[in-house]
């Protein structure tokens, strides 16, 4: 067996569907290939995938099928008409939903006989394909391991536990710190780029910080984890203190500082609940107790 | 001279203070050192510095004068009654302070003929002496490279510009990046930990995404700089339906949504000012312009 590559289909060819696809033919696999849009499909064929006539007839054709579509609605209306054939397939979908999406599409594959893998892609479809690309699953673990040949070909496969929701949940909490890193790194670029330097000289400086960021962010977890935070040299007091300088150079440069004042106020939370002289870790206390639930 | 070291003098000893000057003497500089307390310098001595009886000894002691006090006020009350002997001297002021307070600390030296940098720490005392660790420096460029040697003791000097305001808001534009990060990654680890994994393991994965968020940064920077935002396959359209996603899963498991609403209502703003085809990038054209200014 291990020279033969797992023949899989892949259902939905938007711009990371086809990604995937093309990941798969790469490393050699037999792909098989639907998409409502036919058309989609032309580039694919012409790397050597099969097209399928209908939902059914892809799913038939091979073990496995990964399906990537618009939401949760449109994988259902797909494969309703093709649940017959699933029957003892497996199916991995990396479709965007919410963990509760992924409990019930569990429960949907269960009734109809398949096999089911609930996944998130954490790239843009350019990303595809590359070892260092994390591919989040969840659901049963010996599933991905008998299909990781193929799921590798994707990206680097991380099983994150049984339960079917932790893969979207994961997605959505690290979508999060997407955001906020973005919209404090593009706060910063406003600030410095008020004084003449530009974007891309201040995150060359900011990339190079991130680095020691990530390593706070290593000190800090098993503080989370075991609810102690020691200040050490960069308590709350002390970072309180601090923000008002960014705050003022903000205002003083015309820039929005809803983020700042935001991170501020919720720095002061943590100083009341009585976090003042330990790490920025123990904002958590505070994240977890949401003001209104007061 | 290749083999000899500058002489140093550091005044101000509280943790960062005494990390300063125990990298110069790791590093064979002949170090002078000055504390209001003098206890602190204990240590130092064991390791081979000089204890200067006074502000204007220490001064004197050296060409190079290294300040780490808690304020600017604090240097100002330090060094004023040794005005008289900073003629010829250079003075490179590592306290934490506003861009307004370096120009007045660089006119403030002028005046007592001593050439002046402003720098900034991107670490805590542990990180002194690493040389992966950023010290920024603004002023004359010339006036870091006759003391680079004794500076790079330190950490990796980097040069941001001659205004002497410049590092110090880089300083408070980094920490922002950081506090946003921070808090981004303490709201995903609250939503992944209700649900039963680790802060340690999610942390991991974090960190690998962290990695994929610098690489879109290092795309968006010059996409800023150009003030055109194509927004590719992860457009601020496709973000506002993602984070919606986040915004039920951490509603669901009791954490505070203040930081994902304040993302979303800028991405929001973003879309209104034209922006929703565009990346994320583009949300620093909401920034730039503040919803009061309106």
């Amino acid at each position: 067996m291990n020279r033969v590559r797992e023949a899989v289909t892949v259902i939905g060819l938007g711009s990371m569907g086809s990604a995937l696809a093309a990941a798969l033919l790469d490393q050699g696999h037999p792909t098989t290939v639907w998409n409502r849009t036919p058309g989609r499909a032309d580039a694919l064929l012409a790397k050597g995938a099969t097209l399928a006539a209908d939902p059914a007839q892809a799913v038939a054709a091979s073990g496995l099928t990964i399906i990537c579509v618009l939401d949760y609605d449109a994988m259902y209306g797909i494969l309703g008409p093709a649940a017959a054939v699933l029957e003892g397939k497996t199916l991995v979908n990396l479709t965007s939903g919410s963990p509760e999406q992924a409990h019930e599409a569990t429960a949907w594959a269960e009734r109809h006989g398949a096999a089911y893998l609930d996944g998130a892609i954490m790239t843009t479809p350019p990303g595809v394909g590359s070892p260092g690309t994390m591919f989040l699953y969840s659901g049963e673990a010996a599933l991905l391991e008998a299909h990781r040949p193929a799921l590798a070909a994707l990206g680097d496969p991380l099983h994150l536990g049984t339960d079917p929701g932790l893969a979207s949940l994961h997605d959505v909490a690290l979508l999060g710190l997407m955001w906020s890193t973005f919209t404090g790194w593009l706060h910063g670029t406003s600030v410095v780029t008020a004084q003449g330097t530009d974007a891309t000289a201040f995150t060359r400086v900011a990339l190079r910080w991130l680095t020691t960021v990530a390593g706070f962010m290593t000190t800090y977890a098993p503080q989370v984890d075991a609810g102690r935070y020691p200040g050490d040299d960069a308590t709350i007091d002390v970072q309180i203190a601090a923000i008002d300088h960014l705050i003022h150079a903000a205002a003083a440069r015309g820039v929005d500082n809803a983020l700042p004042e935001l991170l501020k106020a919720t720095m002061l939370r943590a100083r009341t609940a009585g976090h003042g002289s330990d790490s920025y870790a123990s904002v958590v206390e505070v994240l977890k107790k949401p003001e209104s639930a007061k």
